[in-house]
């Protein structure tokens, strides 16, 4: 059994990464760090665990003592840059979730997140955690920065298109988040009463995902990002101009050519139904990302869609992904959960 | 135009009074507090008032300069025991949205509120602010406590049974509120992600209002409070037995008698339709309390249900009632809005 | 008296209509139709009028003997073309919910509804029902077709940036909309279970309200429309490249100068806060409109954003502050509900 | 591989036994009957199963050429009695979900369904398919029913207390349920406008659930039925008076012995916390039913709540979870998804 340390293990984030671990026949959990809960039962904040594990926090500090194969970083950006070193000399692979290793260039890092990056040096080492662009190198590294939600979604939608070279232009996304997306503390914001019912655009523009979808097609992005009344749940909608004589048969061959043997993407873009596009709420709890595109032939333009659960697909369930490819083990290992309908 | 001041404006029912209160032909809203907000406008912490009202909060202490003819109290228990007798002082009529006032019996409440009364000898000058039940006394006083929101639905749902004798020993209530109960300092019970979709029994047994039920009905009322999936919106189900001989003819009598006249008050027990027993998804924003009833005549139980909007009918609704039966006005004015279907 | 009659007046809009016009001081109804519920009183579908009316549905037979003089037509596309000559018989003002008469070019129509216009004769004598933009006309038009809701908050947030020059080229538009805008008879597709916790992109492109847009801004427009997880409640993100040289100055001015004296547009674009941009969620049962707007500097590109109840100021209210300006009356007159907040 | 059919599998609950099988390592599904949709994938009407499963439905005729170990009948009641005598030559083991043969006494039966019992002969030879009660003769029984949804979490909650004695008198039951107990045909009740945010009492008395909590735990039963905002999940809240000299280490003592080793049981009774108490929103999608309590010292009673999901633990999970039993595998084989926080 592979050992395996979760830092910052409070969070959702956190929570689900102890919940799909508990679950992996091929890991055991020795460590869940929280300053915060040091001591207390993992199940306290994370009730669904009840009656599956007797586990307890331990603090930040604690964590050197821990002998680990594996550690998950769930730790909040900037803070987890400034420990990284540190982090690096605990175990022999490291998986991030935070947002501080997923932008290459570290001016875009600075321009995005308002802070200059303190490890530049290390962003080298990291690959990014998406198997289905980056399986060849995740089979041999130790070092791997998860994307965001909403960028994950973002890439597995568009980039097909834009590898294929079948769109020009700005790709315009909008985005839409369930509330988990903000965390545990999301002071009078994430209050239900103001919360419920939202159509909040909190990001108009410039949203720190944008730069990562943008990183990845090679595209320029324009992004606004609104929370909607869901606790889970990310889709996108990204509209982009056809490439000349691109039509509906070239861009479902693209897709169909991307993901065929993808274990956790599927292409829904049907003539008819209920859930003929994308549509996270039936995807809770499960890896999968659901991809799919409409094409308007009058004016040659494309709406490709993403939905995904944003705590697994886009965050604990990618980073346990990229441990399966990384490990050798089948890659659906631990995430065969389908999702429910109806939800 | 009457003079009227808010203490405790910041929060849900100050911001409902503002509301009712800036539609209202005869009052004017002369000073709104909040030492946390002291110089902002109110429209801030609501923006359903904008473009509505230009006033700003003023702090506690500014509330000595102001000339008021009527104060309105939605300041928190305790805080406002100790400050009643100041209060009393500002105003000719004081109108009490907080719990301190509602209990006859100072060590009912010492025993609800786990704290003693603070100004006990102040209890017996205060009228219960249910028009309904205590319309003629209302007419002259000036002291005035309005009852809590559940205990509204629960006393207007099992009042007409109990005065007429047609129940008799423990009366069971299951009560359900929105989140907008807890105020706007829900700390994390509040969030979103916790609190959206939750049926939380936050107090299976002495919620306070249970006391002003029991007090009303003058029988012994076991209460469970839960909290569910709504912003507003409080509904009670109290189960009772009937008298020896009593029939549903009696009770929609005893109903029908009761309330004939009453302006808020609808009697809603149909034999069919999607809305055939009170529900608060019908009554947001309005002043309406629906009650209804099921007999089990095989069994000899009835179900007598009550539903309202916490906010207005179980607050700040309640409140501008209780201001128009002591001015003389028409108990509808400022309260005419019907409630919203679908919603 | 102004002698008001419905035509399809068991729906959701004709519920509100009847809402609104029984608390409007100047008119009474004297007829809502409904073969289907004919001879049933109007609060058995529309429950939150219990206590307010005894009002029963007439068939559409009946209609012929009813002396009004305004109709309101809230009748299905299609059938209020083929019956609208007769409709203009009935009464000297004709006020029309339906999509037959928004679009002044009939193969515009026919493309976007799939079926000729069957009297396109008539379509010129009809006014846009938008006070904002066609107030001089409507105060003697007597034919009025109110525009849909998706495109009543598009136009109000897209065109004061249209008219004056301060965008170019195509404006892409992002619209979310509540389960209410299917109507009362949503099949299969409307079902809770299903229905619930959606985003459903039922038309990725070419709905019909982007014609709507289209004609009043001159822009091509590009939108597609979601269903998100709400009843009432439309959101429209318009996104538009700016002309060279605007910055956001201009834009708030062009906002300011189109709308300053506007009773039910109101501006919000504000640096910070929870309801910084226009939210729907706080419109629930108001005739506001509120329309914002955020500029993205580095890219000169504009989000635009409009939101709306959808059976209010984007149908039932809208008509009648048509109806209001068309006879002189004050325009707030029965529309001073101001929206509530939580919600 | 043991060889499974499903009865009605184009609903709820099918859809469910789809996803459960599909993941059971000693099961295939060799048939799925609709004959609505005979033909058709059954990834059309339950999309979660997408890139899952080929399988299509076929009709009911095509039963008879069907060669299984197992038939699931997840068909409606009435059309299920006057069939079983069929069914049962099918295959060697039947598992009913319907309300058909839950209740031992057919003029019981009678008095909640309002029809006489078409197969009163067969009643005794059913089990009823809950392993907390009935493990040992499941084992052997070929004859399953599995009881309701509300009938599992009302006596799983209230039975440890009946059998222990520590309970006297009617238990009144307070019970609570989503959208989908209503299956897929909800017609115009189940439209989301109307669904929505309800408080709905649809059914104040002689629910059919009531009578199989009467049966399993020997008490007069009186439950009021409510559908509240959620797709998923049931709660019951269930008072009961304590027998004398009863406490809450007599309560905590009886849960505890009753379900110490229960796979899919968990007593949820702590002093704080936000789910301290039982809840479904937790459970989605999960095999367990939480059961806890709370007890009024003052006036001996005690609140016992039970929650599970209605499709899952409260059906086709219950089912699997007997065919675990009956073929002597692993109970938790298949049923081992803990459900998701937050959710």
């Amino acid at each position: 059994m592979l050992r395996v340390a979760i830092v910052g293990a409070s969070g959702y984030i956190g929570g689900e990464l102890l919940r799909l671990l508990h679950g992996h026949p091929r890991v055991t959990v020795v460590a869940a760090t929280s300053d915060r809960l040091a001591g207390r039962r993992v199940d306290g904040p994370h009730p669904n665990l009840r009656g599956l594990t007797d586990l307890c926090f331990i603090g930040h500090d604690a964590l050197e003592g821990v002998d680990a194969d594996v550690l998950f970083l769930a730790a909040p950006h900037r803070e987890t840059m400034e420990r990284m070193a540190g982090f690096l000399e605990l175990a022999g692979t490291v998986i991030d979730l935070s947002g501080d290793f997923r932008l290459r260039d570290p001016e875009i890092y600075a321009s995005y997140y308002g802070v200059p990056h303190r490890a530049p040096q290390l962003i080298p080492e990291f690959t990014t955690g998406l198997p289905e662009w980056h399986r060849d190198r995740l089979v041999t590294s130790d070092r791997i920065a998860v994307p965001g939600c909403m960028a994950t979604a973002g890439i597995l939608a568009v980039r097909p298109m834009a590898d294929a070279g079948l769109i020009e232009g700005t790709v315009h996304v909008d985005a839409r988040t369930g509330s988990s997306g903000s965390g545990v503390s999301g002071g009078p914001a994430a209050a239900h009463a103001e919360r419920s019912g939202a159509l909040r655009v909190f990001a108009p523009s410039r949203h720190r995902h944008e730069a990562e979808i943008a990183q990845a097609t090679r595209h320029t992005v324009r992004m606004s990002a609104t929370g909607v009344e869901a606790v889970r749940g990310v889709q996108v909608l990204c509209r982009a101009t056809l490439a000349p004589g691109v039509g509906e048969r070239d861009v479902r061959s693209a897709f169909r050519k991307a993901y065929a043997d993808e274990p956790f993407v599927r292409v829904i873009a049907q003539r008819q139904g209920l859930y003929r596009l994308p549509e996270p709420k039936i995807l809770t709890g499960s890896n999968f990302c659901d991809v799919g595109f409409a094409v308007s032939a009058d004016d040659g333009t494309v709406l490709l869609i993403g939905a995904l659960d944003n705590l697994v697909k886009g965050g604990a369930g990618g980073a346990v992904q990229c441990l399966n490819v990384r490990f050798g083990w089948p890659e659906r290992t631990g995430l065969e959960f389908p999702g429910l309908h109806p939800n």
